[in-house]
């Protein structure tokens, strides 16, 4: 037995079925694969297009969002490694055009699988259909949780969850613009900006151009599970 | 050949790839598939509940919905003739709870497929895999819309066009609670209360107990552009 490939064992690590799938699959997977590397701030994918190919991501990660009315947007999900787009499948199958915009946030890797055999592997292999299945499931109840979000919570509740996601729960800096954090949620920045202005009045965080310190992450959590 | 049965009819007529699916999907379908009478009001699934079929609709209506805080609820997606619940099939898929609330809107007559079945012929048939796939797919591209709607439109706007989908877009009668408004769209009762107060200020409705009169439909359509 060959010892596996740098590449193969990239694979390994973010799709860990494939090491013990049957040697068809093994086989067609690897010799069918592209790896492709992608820099940072490139489109992966803009609304209306036909995707090609399912990307499949080893590292770094990329955002699907999607953009409304006067410039905004709103975050549907994001693919990390061991993700790939499953409304990229969803084009796939069903000869669709995508319907959002993907965007790369960091230098991402990705293995891309032509269409062709991301369809013939979906009868083929049951390993492959649980996989790709297992992906639409995460996704549909993500974005069934977004809805949920959006529409019972309030958006300051909202923005202290998001402002300890990104520190991890603890205190520590962000760099972002209201902007980017308008963005993410799908409201206006000015709505960003007065809520993260009275967040400051209560002591949880210290705003600076392009900074956000939290300092008080136990007053964001109350505030983030206020509702 | 036998001539069709009325339950094959009923099943032809909202799954018509079943006339000419390969014959051995098309006699395992009919072995195994089970009809159902579900009346009006009915709970299918609650929230945590484990699926042991897949119902596919052959007629009626059934509401899925959030429910969400302060007793306020969102509607997900209808499953209408030929729909089947793909939560349902994800939840079959991934050994998954029921992450939603199902309720019938009118009598139902559906169709429930076993689980085993369900899988086996995900591999077996090309045809099959199709049909879910495709609903997979729209549910998909319905819920990204709904986080759309809910995220960047106006709750004025959306109800307008809501008023106008139940008339089918001219003058009618809507015999609806300000309540079940509020559920179907995510919000609250008094909002809904509010914006007719004002629609019915404009003269584009008339308001009684259980009841709205839309009298000028351009009015509301104007509404529902605005955004």
């Amino acid at each position: 037995m060959t010892p596996p490939s740098p590449f193969q064992e990239e694979v390994y690590a973010v799709l860990p079925f494939l090491r013990t799938a049957p040697a068809a699959l093994h086989e067609a997977f690897f010799a069918r694969a592209i790896r492709t590397e992608v820099p940072a701030g490139r489109y992966l994918c803009m609304e209306g297009d036909r995707c090609l190919h399912l990307p499949i991501v080893l590292s770094g990660s990329a955002r699907i969002y999607k953009s409304g009315w006067q410039g905004r947007e709103i975050t549907l999900y994001r693919l990390e490694p061991g993700d790939s787009c499953i409304l990229t499948a969803s084009c796939l199958i069903g000869n669709h055009d995508f319907p959002a915009f993907a965007v790369t946030e960091t230098d991402v890797v990705a293995a891309l699988i032509p269409a062709a055999s991301f369809h013939r592997w979906l009868g083929e292999y049951e390993a492959w259909r649980t996989y790709v299945f297992g992906l639409l499931w995460n996704r549909l109840i993500e974005i069934i949780s977004l809805v949920e979000e959006v529409t019972f919570r309030r958006m300051d509740a909202r923005l202290a969850e998001h402002l300890l996601k990104l520190t991890e729960g603890g205190p520590g800096a962000i760099h972002a613009t209201h902007e980017a954090l308008a963005d993410e949620l799908g409201t206006a920045r000015e709505v960003v900006s007065r809520i993260l202005k009275e967040f400051e009045r209560q002591g949880w965080v210290t705003l600076a151009r392009g900074l956000i310190q939290v300092c008080d992450p136990h007053g964001l959590l109350g505030k983030a599970r206020q509702g």
